[in-house]
Order: C-alpha cells, then sequence, then structure tokens
C-alpha cells in the first residue's frame, strides 16, 4: 500500500492523497460504504461501483466471522472474490461489534470471551487471532484489535484501556508482520489511536501509535456520543501528532457535517453506517439539505430525490414516489433510499477533494457544512 | 390496444403473439411480473427494464388505491409517471385483495363493502368505482370487477356468483365505454371468465365473456388450491370457447410447470406473486431446476446462480454468496433472489415463444417442464 499526498490546503489541514492497494486506488478525503456482512445493505455492487462511485468498502470481522465463517471465505478466495466487489476492502478489527452486540463477553489481557449474537456460541478473540481472521477474509487494510472505550468514561479505565490496547497492537504486529498475505496481494495494517477524551492520553496515544510506523493510522473511541466539538478538539489534536505522510483514517464518522469538519483537520477516510442506516427509516441526505422522506410535505412533490447528484437513484426515482414506497414499507425503499444517501456521501468526499485541489477548500466547507445541515 | 396472432402450434394449442399498447408491444406469451403497490418488490425498474426483460407489469388496484390513494395518483399523471415504468400496465381489479386482505367485508349486488387492512377505514367498490379508479392509475389493460369464488366451491354459490360477475361486467363496460381515458393513452378492458370448477359454468361464462367482445380476455378463480389437473381441464375448455383473436391471460398462474402447460392449451399471459414471494424465502427457479438456496449443499458452491440465463444477479453472483445473504436476512438476498427468478421466468416465456415460432414447442416443453421442476 502506497499514500501520495498530492496537496495540502493553506487555509485549513484538508488533504488531498492517493492510496495505492493492490486492489486499485482510493482517491481521499474518501467515505468507505459499510457492508458489515459483506453486503452494502440494500446496495447491488455495480450500483456501488456505477453509481454510488465507491472506491473502498467495509466488511466486519465480527460479523464475516460468524456467517459465512472461515471456511467458506478461505475456500472462496477471500471476500473479494466471495461477494464480487473486487476494488480495495477494508476491515474493521471486530472489536466493537464484540463489545456491543455480543452477550456475555469478557476483556481481558488475552483477549476477549464473547458469545454470538446469533447463536449463543462462544468464541476468543485474540489479537493474533483477529490478524489470522483478517488475513483470511483477504482485506486490503486491516485494522489492529482494540478496546473502543465508552463514552463516558473514568480517566483510570481510559488509561489502563489504552494501555493494553497498546499492548495489544504490539501482538498484532508482531503477528501480521510474521504470517504472509493468502491470495497474492498485499494487506496493510492500521493501528488504532484511544484515549477516549482525555488529551493527555490522546496525545500518548498517538504518539505511541505513530511510533509503530504502520502504513496508516486511525482514530478510534470517538462519535460515540461525547459533544461534536470535543470530537474535533481530540481529532485536530491527533491529526496534530500523526504522521502527515501517512493516511488517517476517523472511524465511525459520521454526518456530511463531522465529515467536513473533519477533513478540514486533516482526516483522509472516514465510514459510519448512518447513509445506510438513516436511509432506511426514511432520512435523506441531499445537496440541499436533510429531507425526512415521510413528512407529509413530499406527498405530491414529483421532483427527482436530487438531480444535482447525478445517478440512477437519486434523479429516476420521485420524492413522491420515495415517499409512497417507504409509507408502504416496500423493499425498494431501503434501496433507493441507500443508493441515494451513500451517492451523496461519496459526491460529498469528491466535491471536498476538487475544493482542496483547487485551493478554495475552507469557504466552501464553512458553506456546506450550513447547506447540507439544514433541515428541507 | 391490438393482438396480432403470429403463429399457432400444429402440436399444441401453442400460440405466439403480438400486443400493440400505446405504451409499447408485448411479445406473447408474457410472463407479467406484480408490483402489487407500484413495486415489484425488491426490484429496481431499470432492472425490470435491461436485466429481466419484463415487457409489461402488474399494479394492484386495491392495494394503489389505499397507498399512494388516488389524489396523488391523479396528480403524478397516471401510475407510469409516477413510478417511471413507462412500458405497458396491466391493473388487477382489486376485487381478490377485498376478498383475501381486508377485514370485514360484504358482498352485495350494488358492490363490496371492506375495511382496510392497513387502518380499519371503510370503502365501497361497485364496477363502475372500480373502472374510475383504473381509469386514474392509467393501466393499459384493465380488468372487470368479478368475484373470485373460493375452492372449494358449493354449486349454487358458483353459479350465482358467476352471474353476478356478470351483471357487473354489464356495468363495467357501460361505465369504461362512457369515460374517456385520462391521459391521452388508449386502455383496455378485460373481462374475466368465472364458474369455479363446475364445466358447465365456465363454459357458459366463458361463452358469456366472449360475447361481450373485448379486446382480451382472461380466466379467473383458478390456481386457488384445486388439483393442477383439474386447472388444466378448465383452461382448455375455456380457452377453446375464447376466440382465438384476443389474447388470454390466465390470472395468478403460477409455477413453470403450470405456465408452460397452459401455453400449450392457449393461454398467451400470467401473472404470480410466486417468483418474487419465494425469491424472498430463498427458492430458486433455475433453467436446471428448483434450487432451496438455504440448504447448506450451497454454502460453498461458487458457481453462479445461473450462468445459462445471462442478466448481472444469475450471472454475477454466487450461489454461496446469495445463500450467506439469505442466512443472514440480507436485503441483497430478497434483491438478487428476485431479479434472479424474474429473469427466469421471463426467460422462460421468451423460450416457449421462439420454441412456438420454430414448430418445436411441445417436445421441448414436455421436457422442460420436468427440469425445471426438479429439486436440485
Amino acid at each position: 500500500m502506497q499514500f501520495t499526498l498530492a496537496v495540502t490546503d493553506s487555509a485549513s489541514k484538508a488533504r488531498a492523497g492517493v492510496i495505492t492497494t493492490d486492489h486499485g486506488i482510493i482517491q481521499t478525503p474518501i467515505f468507505m460504504p459499510v457492508g458489515t456482512a459483506g453486503s452494502v445493505k440494500a446496495v447491488h455492487q455495480r450500483e456501488l461501483e456505477n453509481d454510488i462511485h465507491a472506491q473502498i468498502i467495509l466488511g466486519n470481522t465480527y460479523h464475516l466471522f460468524l456467517r459465512p465463517g472461515l471456511t467458506v471465505l478461505e475456500k472462496a478466495g477471500g471476500l473479494h472474490r466471495f461477494n464480487g466487489w473486487q476494488h480495495p476492502i477494508l476491515t474493521d478489527s471486530g472489536g466493537y461489534q464484540v463489545y456491543s452486540l455480543s452477550g456475555t463477553r469478557k476483556i481481558k489481557e488475552e483477549g476477549v470471551t464473547f458469545q454470538s449474537h446469533i447463536d449463543g456460541s462462544r468464541h476468543l478473540f485474540t489479537p493474533e487471532y483477529v490478524m489470522d481472521i483478517q488475513r483470511i477474509i483477504g482485506a486490503d487494510i486491516i485494522m489492529a484489535f482494540d478496546e473502543c472505550a465508552p463514552y463516558p468514561c473514568e480517566y483510570g479505565y481510559a488509561r489502563r484501556s489504552m494501555e493494553m490496547t497498546h499492548r495489544w497492537l504490539q501482538r498484532c504486529c508482531d503477528r501480521f508482520d510474521q504470517t504472509p498475505p493468502r491470495y497474492g496481494y498485499s494487506q496493510a495494517l492500521f493501528p488504532i489511536v484511544q484515549g477516549s477524551v482525555y488529551k493527555d492520553l490522546r496525545t500518548q496515544s498517538a504518539e505511541t501509535i505513530a511510533s509503530f510506523e504502520r502504513e496508516g493510522n486511525a482514530i478510534g473511541g470517538l462519535s460515540v456520543g461525547e459533544p461534536a466539538d470535543m470530537m474535533y478538539e481530540l481529532t485536530e489534536l491527533v491529526c496534530g501528532i500523526l504522521p502527515a505522510s501517512k493516511p488517517r483514517y476517523l472511524m465511525g464518522v459520521g454526518t456530511p457535517a463531522n465529515i467536513l469538519e473533519s477533513i478540514a483537520l486533516g482526516v483522509d477516510m472516514f465510514d459510519c453506517v448512518m447513509p445506510t442506516r438513516n436511509a432506511r427509516n426514511g432520512m435523506l441526505f441531499t445537496t440541499q439539505g436533510i429531507i425526512n422522506i415521510k413528512n407529509e410535505r413530499w406527498k405530491s412533490d414529483f421532483s427527482p430525490i436530487d438531480e444535482t447528484l447525478g445517478g440512477y437513484a437519486s434523479t429516476f426515482y420521485t420524492k413522491a414516489y420515495l415517499r409512497h414506497l417507504v409509507v408502504s414499507n416496500e423493499y425498494l425503499a431501503a434501496q433507493i433510499a441507500s443508493v441515494h444517501n451513500l451517492t451523496f456521501y461519496l459526491w460529498l468526499a469528491r466535491q471536498a477533494r476538487e475544493k482542496i485541489l483547487e485551493g478554495n477548500f475552507l469557504p466552501w466547507k464553512n458553506q456546506m457544512v450550513k447547506q447540507v445541515m439544514q433541515r428541507l
């Protein structure tokens, strides 16, 4: 994996770059649609490619480990061949889901024992095993196994948790460096900065993570309930420590405004379930603002969902038709809204990149944050 | 609407023809995907057109009347403009759903009073009103309002029900002939043969329906639980009475075998929820036979769903991936399986037509009935 920084904005810390992987390039800043169980919910693979213009998607180690399981994934030749997505894939380490989805779970120095949320079966994730699993999944970018501290979190717990995450990172790196990729293309390991909302811990964690000198770095444990300003402050702090020569990935973020503000702070990669999850609830992000399509207001609005945006879902279907589908609980509602919202998120990232390259990112960002977050 | 008979098979009663409507042509025999509430469940409109090669889809008067309702449909300029499907549409009269879905319903000579299954609101469907509603929906082919007798059905009830259906038909025709289409393109009215499983009633009904000399004729009240042989016998009987110069539509039928056998008896048009409903339960119809994709057998089968068939869903995705999606309750499971099954149904109709035109339909049909109905 290679990262080339094309431009750093003079008025902000925004950057435009290119990540090159064996499955193709990623132009940053980038938003990565979440394909939890090997499928971006309600979206066909060709829609991801041709309509949404996704360049990289996420898979989730916890979900893929449970279903379809490692035997099937290995027989398939990895996730790319299993789901037919031939562009880059990043896998989350599974840590977050172990904490949020599984029943009884126990975090020890060795790793985490947990019960499957599907059938109650018991499993142990260690840093080493999570590396092995992600090797088998075959993601282009794999994430270190960490503990994502909750919010709010007492200082002592946050410190101990961060320190264990750092020790686990060493074990992840050791295992990763001792094992080859499975399917003939290279994989990169990204460590994750933790430290909750404490600046001294975040500083310490960012310095530690940077010292591992991996091919990219991630910021975890944010957007978990803390105020947005606190998230921005910590993101800025951490971005100032993580090397400029490596891509920076802010995990699980966020709203269109969160993404634009974080790009301004020097973040290059984002993922979030918001565009797809909110789509399934009838919430649309558009170039003009946010639409609750269930609202009576859209009942007879026969204009396209968002003509500015381009792409089939956003321009072929009307607001009134989509409203009808949502109200009628039709499958197609989730399909149209999901493709549309992802098309918007990828458009936003592309626009941001263009503005950075053109040298006028900051005024555009300040205007867009207001425009895209207003409720229509 | 115009119907041109191209070829009638010499070894069977199968026919190949062309229906011309203001929204384009339909090559018969044809299968019509069911788009109950203005959407073929889990299928995008462009998939219907480009992958499935649908030529006409169904809408349902009962569902569309309740949601989005006539005001929205009329403002939109009819269903074609509302859902973006620019090819022919046929609407069911709503009678079947009034009987099967709504709560308290009362059938009187005047019409049927019923309660919405959505909000319990009370409505009265008369033959006249159902014509008005279908005028507003703007379907190319609209169906007469009938009573679909249940199975089994006592002779006396079947006779009285049939006679009322005939009286209702006169009222449908009167209203239809006194009212113009709404959106500048013509509409055709198809009456429906009833008479339960009684040959004398079916004969009488077919003769009555034929005497109305509408642009096409339908056979209703079959495939409601009676043995397949009885359905074929009655279909043959009715097809022998309905004029050869008009298209014949066997409503709500059926399995691939039902369709092939009924084509051999002289039926031209079919609709059924089976390909989409069964898709959502993981049952796939393929050129090689029937697949229960949940079966362990497909877990590591990385071959395409059905390569013979062509089309994105059937050739891009593998059986193992689809199985994983079905088991994991992913939206994409219903999407892939629905597009696939409909692609198969339309392929089957196209193949039948080709064989009729080539003059070798019967041996092909006899072989295909076995092939496509075997469980893999």
